[in-house]
């Protein structure tokens, strides 16, 4: 059902670029869509070209996980991704974090007029890439466009969803006094690689972001130990670590003490934190995880994180306690104790 | 697990504004979710305040539907809605066309520095209001902010999902030589309403939009006829009926001729788009459907239609061909017939 036919010329993604036509709704749209998205993201869905995608059932009993991200990082193309990457990853990861499987994806996206078709084809590619990777479809979208000066050349939104197993519940507030708290790996990395770019800092060794889809992690760590013993899941993007950690102890009205000493941090980013005034405690991730577990499965799971790809720089960072003030402490490198509070300013704009 | 207690004064709704810090994922942002759209979404997934919703599991068999949309409108607040209610009626709208009872949404926003915190506060409120009208719930979210200059006020975009029943298909492949089309109500009067009050038109009669959930509507359509006998469901926003008409006879693979005399349009609308140079066939509605319905269940399905309140105005518009050339045509009011052709310009930018 090809409507290349109609149109004299094939979309040209050399030196093209977005006009109001695309969002139209009308041939130009449809062109787009044909010659670009759906050939990218190719699956039945939406192949079918409806308004919406039709999508199998769920194993008996199990519950659907939705969450939604939109993306309007700048630059769209940085080291180690793009934004095109990163909304496949920030959703995965919500729907992964609630302990389900992502499956499906929604893509809505709001184009800037005069944005080069060949940059968005890019972004297309890596998204499609990075949702293959991910084992995810992308089923259905849309695409508004924006006079120029109205938008930022890109912005993506993507919603993601899941199945979730009977009985199963992972959520901010099951963290209990003695639990431990786990990372998945060095922090701070995606911050750093957005924020030199835009500052147009060079390092001598590279900082790349962090950003991948966390749920083939999060399926081997729920494999490995038993159902209830994982308590947390939790991505620190936005407001990092210490945010994430402060949202734990709110919901689940407990403390946290952190070991400073025990957080990973590759040594460029804290020397590129040190020269740029920031916090690697506040500096988003797009790829870590923060875990609470059982202090009987955390060897367990600490051991199995290591082993994947994604987790292999793992750490234990600190323990549950009871708090009536809900505060997150940490013990110093050098033996004393501060509060980490959330982040009160803007750290870092349109890192996601 | 109020977070109130942490600031010392609550969010300015009066004359405050968004600033960079709401979109930081630090503690401005935690406060704008909690005393604005979590208060006005108000659900039990909401509450928890998870990095995604659990929602529950769906009757056995039944399939899922998902669909998105970007709304970029401009104006933001235009005769009979605003982007709030728009946003949730156009995706409630594309899971309804499937043949779906749409549940659950998820809403994400970007929003531009410098918005008035009052306006957004009418936004959200009559987006909640809208969701409770058709029956769903706003179930999670994402909110971003942009620099000035790099937005347009507000953007949001919804996903949509719900159940469908074992057995249902409605798509637009279903078509069949012989089949009957039926619009559910006069058509144009959404895009006329917006672009009246861009280029600050006033009317005798006032023209205002049709935005309205339509899920009511089609849930009474397929109780009233035989499973299968519904072969297609439209609604006819982008593009207008004559694009959402092509769609479906490129999908079918068949021909549609319509009766130009029997398409209900208001004289008002009628007028406007004289005076504007805009032809109704391809301005955007937000609250009609096209229906292609088995020719047995027609008149049934028109009373079922004209007994609804989205529908009093329902009527029989065409009929589907045999046509290897997929034409849209139309016998007009003097005995004449034309090709309907796509929309092939844009003839109304961000206008859903």
């Amino acid at each position: 059902m090809s409507i290349k036919k109609d149109y004299l010329r094939p979309i040209d993604f050399k030196t093209g670029r977005i006009d109001m036509n695309h969002g139209a709704g009308g041939r130009a749209a449809a062109q787009l869509i044909e010659e670009l998205f759906a050939r990218a993201f190719e699956n039945p869905a939406l192949r079918e070209g409806n308004d919406g995608a039709v999508l199998p059932a769920p194993p008996p009993g199990h519950r659907l996980v939705m969450a939604t991200d939109a993306h309007v990082i700048s630059p769209l193309f940085f080291p180690g991704g793009d934004i095109g990457a990163l909304s496949v990853h920030g959703t995965v990861n919500d729907v992964a974090m609630m302990g389900a499987q992502p499956l499906y994806l929604a893509a809505s996206f709001i184009l800037e007029e005069g944005y080069p078709l060949a940059d968005l084809k890019r972004l297309v590619d890596s998204m499609a890439a990075a949702a293959r990777e991910a084992g995810v479809a992308i089923v259905t979208g849309d695409t508004k466009v924006v006079e120029q000066g109205k938008g930022d050349g890109v912005f993506i939104s993507t919603t993601g969803v899941g199945w979730l197993p009977p009985g199963r519940r992972i959520a901010g507030d099951q963290a209990q006094p003695g639990d431990v708290v786990l990372v998945s790996g060095t922090i701070g990395e995606h911050g750093v690689a957005v924020l030199s770019l835009r500052e147009s800092l060079e390092f001598e060794t590279a900082i790349t972001s962090d950003t991948a889809a966390l749920n083939g992690l999060t399926a081997a760590m729920l494999a490995a130990v038993p159902e209830g013993s994982v308590r947390v899941l939790r991505d620190p993007t936005r407001g990092g670590l210490a945010t994430t950690l402060n949202e734990i102890t709110r919901q689940s009205g407990v403390g946290i003490t952190l070991d400073e000493a025990a957080i990973p941090v590759l040594p460029q980013v804290e020397a590129a934190c040190e020269l740029l005034g920031l916090d690697p405690l506040y500096v988003a991730n797009e790829g870590k995880l923060v875990a609470v577990c059982a202090p009987d499965v955390a060897d367990t799971l600490l051991a199995t994180m290591r082993e994947h790809p994604n987790g292999h720089a793992a750490a234990r960072i600190g323990v549950v306690t009871e708090d009536p003030h809900r505060f997150v402490q940490m013990t110093t490198r050098f033996g004393g104790r501060r509060v980490v509070d959330w982040l009160s300013g803007e750290q870092l704009p349109r890192i996601c």
